[in-house]
């Protein structure tokens, strides 16, 4: 671990998925039942150790290499087709996907190691390949027989790319609108699409023989809005007799975006059907399906859009610490003007350390919270039967949550490594102005930050009357104070358990808003809320981090006096001790953001809808 | 105004000089007297023109347009060399500084005007500029008169450039500790200065035919630490006996920082005295007395780092609010699902609109606070002799936490504004992603936000046994709820005092830290204390302005009933209505935060401290 290397924490990642999800009984589940412990736990090591050594090199060389296009098509980056190839060839592209169309399987909770690993090493080739997978398992879903022998294998090995075509110039956020059209043919089964796409992530590039583009379109006829959209495959090239790729299907480049950050993921402007050819669409199993269909992908990819930010908050942090180790400044703050006092690694200085496990504290909470997330996933598909809809609970409700959090907490965390390091955080030496600049998207994407807002209090909040927010806090309601071994995590509980009481307050008094003022004054501190909902979840996990750290270091009979003495010489002991400290840092510094989001609430002013804007 | 130009609020600059502070009255000191209100209102028309024309236009080319080192020497982006040429002409360069040496000898307060309009424009340019007004006006303090002659009217003109080399390679924070040395040459009157400085802005450039630099260091035998540190003026040439540029001084630039932002601003290493020749360096008045010399011109520089980060935010919220107008997306939440509605601009969003609210009121609110401390500081120059003591008091106290108000709201501010703007906000066909970039510096140049936290909370809460926080308090005690016309600015008046009191309390716990605990302690949430006093004070402005607004409504006859329908017509009944809503605001929407911050405080956990990092 150095300041200016990627490196991933994998001590961290095995805590979270060995000590406190304890993945490894996913194994007895039937879909798990083929892999063993020790297969997880390889899995991992090996995706940490792809990231680190193929992915993490060719990063910033992916950011100042513009991408081009080159007789119609994108040129990546030197290094980028060759890194895509040895991961398509390692299996890594369908690391959950089905083992019959050449995925490998792996549970969710547990492919999160290696995925947060690539993101944080290199979050412009690994967004081509996780829309690849996830186009692919639109097909696995709602293809025909036909069609999943035609794209999926290909695409989940990575020999073929794919791509989600959603927004068009005018719309994106507002799906319901797009005005893309599909005709049917009057020969063959295919439909022609005509329309512009825009913010085609992947949209065209040299990784893959053939590009797999999954398209939004309106059947001619279609009803109006949300309910009259299909979903379409439409390949760059169409398939030959054999299943290759053979004549073009008139998808063109219009344009690559020139982006504030992940600049060697090709941004496309797509134009289907805009020459005389026509481009082939082949319609996925039933009209007027698609923005559901959609969504499968879309949730997938919000919670994907989490661990990016969780990714570049975890590497920031290590090069912010390691840096904080290394740089000598000024005099310990306890020695006042004492000149002969030794100078100090600036690790010494308070305000750096309050930063650094501020980081720590995003990093770690976060982490807790997207596992937990994919855990639930796991659990909802193919966990019990009898619990599988509390898991689907949670995991509907806190997609949103997640996708914020990691999003807009990890790009807080990469802001505050850039203040750690000072003037080289400011200057492209340092890994982490890249970082700031490949995360801020992460709030955009896959629907914004006050979109996840808005899904979490009018969508997920409202219902089965409320019964997920119910849900959750049965979650919620495992981690009690009298499960602490110290006083001070009993004291922590007990804090955070304010804040649960607080959240239910926010919460009934954003649904009183909606029924006494209506609905714009009730959505009006809706990424507010929402911020709420991911302190109070990042710290449940963190205090439950806690708890176990406590055993552990009883069992090593470190937990009376604090262990602080032995953590600087056993580096177990610290990893332990520090998890407590991280809980109680959340807790007591990040955690009271949630007197004051509850307190905005409360004040019912809506200024910001009274002004004249 | 709007989503791309950038354009300076000519309005709410008007408001804030000429009915908040009335700096018209400026005209009755004698040090202003040669001035009359309309002078102040025709310069600020002016710069602001000069602003919009001249320096925009060329801002994003700069940051297009790589810095090159050609021949030893700064090559800048093209344009660059004539808007300086056309700045200096004008006089905009020492716009504050003394007429004598060419200056233009204006309040700060009326000159805040064109210099948060510079910065907005065009941060690259104008940090050079600032700069060399800044080392001329160290050498009028503090230079001997053949000094002031040969060098100040040619910097305060802008034919010579300037710069302050402070930090070296491994000192910058830590400026006490810094190694470059000063020896008296056996001939003549200058010192041997040899040494390596960085973070030198405008450290070599094209743009004059001399550049002056202003050299921290340390003369042979001079004690250790900050009391053993000289302040040298070291040309690029060295002068002849005419007094112009003559034989190079052996000023060498090793390189050019490659930075996230402000592109265009060339960021050096220079090597002093690397060479044979040697670096003559000229002494300014007296040994060993340097850092308080440099002190002038780093408060000067605080401040205006904070109009840096002002400008930016206004501009960026003039963008967004611009686009938000103009994009039509979705349907307005109060019709639900039904598809006949009309579609809406994302303006009519309430997301969106909280996200412009809470920029305008930071825009508005950062606005009021730093002309404020310009204000307090013309007063304490010039003002009334009995009441000095108490404007430089504020001064004093206010400076860091403007610089930290500016620069990071100011950054927050320009963070929303992409998020408004969405996907086009991520390319840098819109200048937010820019400005984000450009902004990133503000919390780390001139002294990071940790170390301007520390001035505030270990040396001005301090001095004088603490009575600059009790002049301040004194400041805000002039603000009391019985001055409010209506109900609601009564009650946000309430609100806010609250949380004056709320900080009283804060700033008791630190220093109850501090004498029970130690300073280790007491500085953990200095950061966040330095966010309690802007948010405050932020408020405060705010609200008189509040009172001044509905004065002006009242006289219009549309105070009652919230003039909300005048407002849609009459665009002077709308900006005083809407900095009505935008005091609310920020008393109800952002001043919360300042009970987190309290809780932080009084949890008393040091987990950040006693972590084994």
């Amino acid at each position: 671990m150095n300041s200016t290397d990627f490196s991933v924490d994998r001590r961290d990642i095995r805590f979270v998925q060995q000590e406190l999800f304890e993945v490894q009984r996913l194994t007895q589940l039937d879909q798990f039942s083929d892999f063993t412990a020790d297969d997880f736990q390889l899995i991992v090591n090996e995706g940490i150790k792809f990231a680190e050594e193929v992915y993490a090199p060719i990063n910033k060389l992916g950011d100042e290499t513009p991408l081009r296009v080159e007789n119609g098509h994108v040129v990546t980056p030197p290094g980028f087709r060759e890194a895509w190839a040895r991961h398509a060839e390692a299996g890594w592209l369908g690391i959950t996907s089905k083992p019959e169309w050449g995925g490998q399987g792996l549970p969710m909770s547990v492919a999160l190691g290696v995925l947060e690993s690539f993101y944080g090493a290199n979050p412009s080739i690994y967004t081509t390949s996780m829309l690849t997978d996830g186009a692919a398992n639109l097909i696995v879903s709602f293809g025909s027989d036909a069609q999943k022998r035609a794209f999926c294998e290909k695409m989940i090995t990575g020999q073929w790319g794919g791509t989600m075509c959603l927004s068009e110039p005018n719309f994106g956020s507002a799906v319901g609108d797009i005005t893309t059209k599909a005709v049917k043919a009057r020969t063959g089964d295919h439909y022609l699409i005509k329309g512009t796409k825009q913010w085609i992530s992947g949209g065209d590039h040299d990784f893959t023989e053939n590009n797999i583009h999954l398209v939004l379109a309106r059947i001619e006829g279609a009803p109006p809005g949300p309910k009259g959209i299909s979903l379409f495959i439409v390949p760059k090239y169409r398939l030959d007799a054999q299943g290759n790729p053979g004549a073009p299907n008139d998808v063109a480049v219009v344009r690559l975006e020139h982006k504030l950050g992940i600049k060697a993921s090709p941004t496309c402007v797509l134009e289907l059907g805009g020459g005389s050819d026509g481009s082939h669409g082949y319609l996925l199993e039933g009209e007027n399906r698609g923005l559901a269909q959609m969504f499968q992908l879309m949730n997938h990819a919000r919670l994907v859009v989490a661990y990016q930010g969780l990714g570049a908050a975890s590497a920031a942090y290590r090069n912010a610490l390691a840096y904080a180790r290394e740089r000598v400044q000024g005099i310990p703050i306890e020695y006042g003007k004492d000149r002969q006092a030794e100078r100090a690694t600036i690790l010494q200085h308070p305000d750096v350390r309050q930063m650094l496990m501020t980081m720590k504290a995003i990093v770690e909470g976060v982490r807790g919270l997207i596992y937990g997330v994919a855990y639930y996933t796991d659990l909802a598909k193919y966990g019990p039967p009898e619990s599988r809809g509390h898991y689907q609970d949670l995991v509907d409700l806190l997609t949103p949550v997640a996708k914020n959090a990691g999003a807009d907490q990890g790009f807080e965390a990469v802001r505050l490594g850039i203040q750690v390091l000072g003037g080289v955080g400011f200057t492209e030496e340092f890994p982490l102005a890249q970082a700031l600049r490949d995360t801020k998207i992460a709030s955009i994407y896959e629907g914004t930050t006050g979109i996840q807002a808005l899904d979490l209090v009018t969508r997920k909040l409202q219902l089965r009357g409320g019964e997920l927010f119910q849900s959750l806090l049965k979650e919620l309601s495992k981690l009690q104070p009298d499960a602490a071994r110290s006083v001070s995590v009993r004291h922590a509980i007990m804090e955070w358990r304010e804040s649960v009481e607080r959240l239910q307050g926010a919460v009934a008094s954003v649904r009183n808003l909606a029924e006494e003022l209506g609905p714009r004054e009730s959505v009006l501190n809706a990424t507010d809320l929402c911020v709420f909902f991911g302190d109070v979840t990042c710290a449940y996990y963190l205090l439950r981090m806690a708890l176990i750290s406590e055993r552990a270091l009883e069992e090593k009979g470190q937990l009376d006096n604090g262990a602080r003495e032995a953590a600087e010489e056993d580096e177990e002991v610290r990893f332990y001790y520090n998890k407590i400290k991280t809980a109680e840092h959340y807790t007591y510094q990040i955690l009271p953001r949630s007197r004051a989001i509850a307190a905005k609430i409360q004040s019912r002013n809506f200024a910001a809808l009274d002004a004249v804007l």
